[in-house]
């Protein structure tokens, strides 16, 4: 299925983008991906991210940028990340101050050029970590801006963003993710890069709920 | 003067940046200036930014990105900076997609590392070239975007972004920045690089007539 124009979609490595990915391709979007590379604990997102564009044949971009103030146990090696906490109290130290809104602002800059009419991000408000950047509220706003601050905003060309998962559960994406062919085994959500996640942080351990729930395995469990 | 707290200025190295940090200086806040490496075509613009925030004494971060997409007449050397076009026709080619957006994501996500209460940005609306993302409208969405999209918001503690200069003439801007001390002679405008300013690039012929107007010797025209 060919027809719905082109789409930026944003990729993590994770595996809510990389269901973005292939929903956005199952809906008919010409993707053009684009990856970021902003001083992680490690390289495997990267990575992961650069392995599933290439499985899904999709062309993708790198953005490479540091944030010298840190301010994140995810870009800041010497901040523990937390293991254990209950998660939906708080926010925690893995937020990365305006993470999204940066992410967006280059995401839109990519799309205004090439023409994309949407940029994809996988951001989930239901089993996430609590961060006020992954809410709808935050996309509607967003896409306010992007009328008001853009030449195609101005000119009525529109570009919006869509975050196809933000009210899913993760055993939802899941399902979802199956349907599509995501390759579960490529994606990685752990906040460390070790061999194995460590199924102890906020990531590995809403996405091992979302398995179980799903009622699949993740490969990951199995290396 | 002293207490107004911390902010964030972003400095470009063109009159209206530096006239901002002279002015929230002014206003007794305790500034950190915030001055981006995003591939212009020279880099006049950022050495005037470093020596500007060296002569307020402002302590300075750079943040170095690319946008390999580039799509602006600033980011690309195989495009041609206009010359003598007619101000106010329209969004020129030196238009950067998304470019305050992003500058501003970063530069709200500094402050909220410092705990900065203000973002300055320089932006005017009144002598400009026509870019969207310079008008009032922009930033009070983008006000809307902090307050929804980050911990400060939520936990209501203030980031607020301000643009002083955006409903002033560019000769009020040039009589402000002279009561201040700006020192207009390390200011660059010129969107090519240069030994002497071109003189007929929008950004050359803005200040110029700002500068008239203002009935004030610009130092850049004797060098």
């Amino acid at each position: 299925m060919r027809g719905a124009g082109k789409a930026v979609v944003l990729l993590s490595g994770g595996l809510d983008s990389a269901t973005t990915l292939y929903y956005a391709v199952s809906k008919g979007y010409d993707c053009e991906c684009l990856i970021f590379d902003y001083g992680q604990r490690h390289r495997k997102e990267v990575n992961s991210a650069k392995r599933i564009a290439r499985l899904r044949g999709a062309p993708f971009r790198i953005v490479k940028f540091r944030m010298p103030w840190k301010g994140s146990a995810l870009l800041d090696k010497s901040m523990a990340v937390p293991k254990g906490r209950r998660i939906g109290k708080g926010i925690p130290s893995t937020y990365v101050p305006s993470r999204n809104t940066i992410f967006l602002s280059f995401g839109v800059s990519f799309a205004e050029v090439i023409g994309a009419s949407a940029v994809f991000i996988g951001a989930n408000a239901v089993d996430y970590s609590g961060y006020p950047d992954c809410r709808p509220r935050h996309f509607r706003i967003f896409n306010e801006l992007v009328r008001s601050g853009t030449k195609a905003g101005v000119e009525k060309r529109r570009i919006e963003v869509l975050a196809p998962l933000v009210d899913m559960t993760k055993a939802d994406i899941i399902k979802l993710g199956r349907k599509l062919g995501v390759p579960f085994g490529q994606t990685w959500s752990c906040y460390s890069g070790n061999r194995r996640p460590c199924f102890k942080c906020d990531s590995c351990v809403i996405r091992a709920k979302g398995f179980k729930e799903a009622k699949v395995t993740d490969p990951l469990t199995t290396i």
